[in-house]
């Protein structure tokens, strides 16, 4: 069987003093260089592969520092710390000796307590009721995810939008089972909101992303291949930046990950 | 004129080999070390003084790795990439050889573009009909704000909440001015939200908190020694874990900075 694309593209080999390689892969490509969704995916696998890794992740913080040119990379991750039930990780991605990404990852055990779901579930009608329309096919990488927008599909009319909010349910478009590392790249999924308050593209790209993974990894499991539902909205757009809050819900009503990140653009 | 405890609390000086150095102050003191909000400002600040820094703070994320002694501590900024219009920083906060803290930090310049307000500010009289109610006494670091809760004060009668959410009003208790170091420390003000929703205090540390600068230096200037505006709830508590995202408002109506913030706690 062929690997997945995904797989593919997050595969790691040992390399020199302790660093992992890896390659962008076409299937994954962006407007410059590759989706930051598979690049801070990637950076999450380097560290779930190391020996000495304590429990799953917990929170991530990936900087795109430099945009990732095509072809080998090397990744280097270092525990900064070992705690009883959590580790602080450091990790670098860098092409021919200079850094593209930076991350720090926060891993941990979890344990049983008092839990409660506080955040409301935005209302949306099941996916099969939605008419899948996701991206413009000119997105490369939008081609492995079966994306279907509730509201706030990118806008294609040129119109301003009093909102910058999109609600929509997405799946892996071969039917790969979810993981962290599939949840790391679906933090990224949401068009830049800046577009959508426009009415048009324009240029912009992501400069920090950080994801608050809430699921254990039973319930991850439980998602299988199934969509899970997204909802994005920015808070203020001022000066060239703009920061979005994202959740990422299971169908069966979780909250797997809460995600925010701030974006760069030009008008 | 006797130096603002704020101010003494930030105060680096060059140390070894391109460190700094600065010690911890018993005014900001909080359960276990510093409080967190002045651990964040001090390596915010640990990056404004680099003589090769460009602009003013975007984005910052700091990892609490290991409780900080009562104390000296090292601090180590290190410039990881400097582009066109930002740059990226990583910060290391260590005691006797052992990091406590690590930080990401992105400076920028700010440009001239469309820009907007879409989050919604919280309703709330004004701080002057708000009475001053804040943290107990027996909190140190808070004895330095004036704070006056809309809603959401700390629970004091073991009662459960069905909301994690709290309003307040604060502004620091002896007239020190904004800028972003202050506004760093703001970022943090907020008690642990599994506090509200059980009704007492238990025990909860953050791991790790983001903070998104949106306000400009002029708009930060303009706060003066006025209140701002403070809301922050908890999205999901799982495992022995909980986010926490927050808004920071000034009584001008401008999103001066969302934050956000992955939480430990134990029941």
């Amino acid at each position: 069987m062929a690997t997945h694309p995904f797989d593919e593209a997050l595969e790691l080999s040992p390399g020199d003093a302790g660093t992992l390689t890896g390659k962008t892969s076409p299937d994954w490509a962006n407007m410059v260089g590759p989706f930051g969704g598979m690049t801070a995916a990637t950076l999450l696998r380097a560290v779930e592969v190391q020996p000495e890794r304590l429990g799953h992740p917990v929170a991530l913080t990936v900087n795109f520092t430099a945009p990732v040119a095509d072809g080998a990379f090397d990744v280097r991750a270092t525990a900064v710390r070992t705690n009883r039930s959590n580790q602080h990780w450091s990790v670098e991605l860098s092409q021919d000796g200079e850094i593209k990404t930076t991350a720090t990852a926060v891993f941990g055990h979890r344990r049983d307590t008092w839990a409660d779901i506080e955040r409301q579930r935005p209302p949306a009608p099941g996916p099969e009721e939605v008419p899948a329309e996701g991206l413009p096919e000119a997105i490369v990488w939008a081609r492995n995810y079966d994306m279907r927008h509730v509201d706030g599909a990118p806008p294609l009319d040129g119109q301003p939008r009093p909102s910058s909010a999109s609600t929509l349910w997405v799946r892996d478009s071969r039917g790969r089972a979810m993981d962290y590392a599939a949840l790391t790249a679906f933090s990224d999924i949401f068009y830049p909101r800046v577009y959508r308050r426009l009415g048009a593209p324009l240029p912009a790209g992501t400069i920090s992303m950080t994801a608050y993974f809430h699921a254990d990894a039973p319930e991850i499991a439980s998602v299988g291949d199934d969509f899970i539902l997204g909802r994005a909205q920015a808070n203020r757009f001022a000066g060239g930046y703009f920061d979005q809050s994202a959740e990422l819900w299971s169908r069966s009503g979780d909250l797997l990950a809460t995600t925010h990140q701030l974006v760069y653009f030009k008008t």
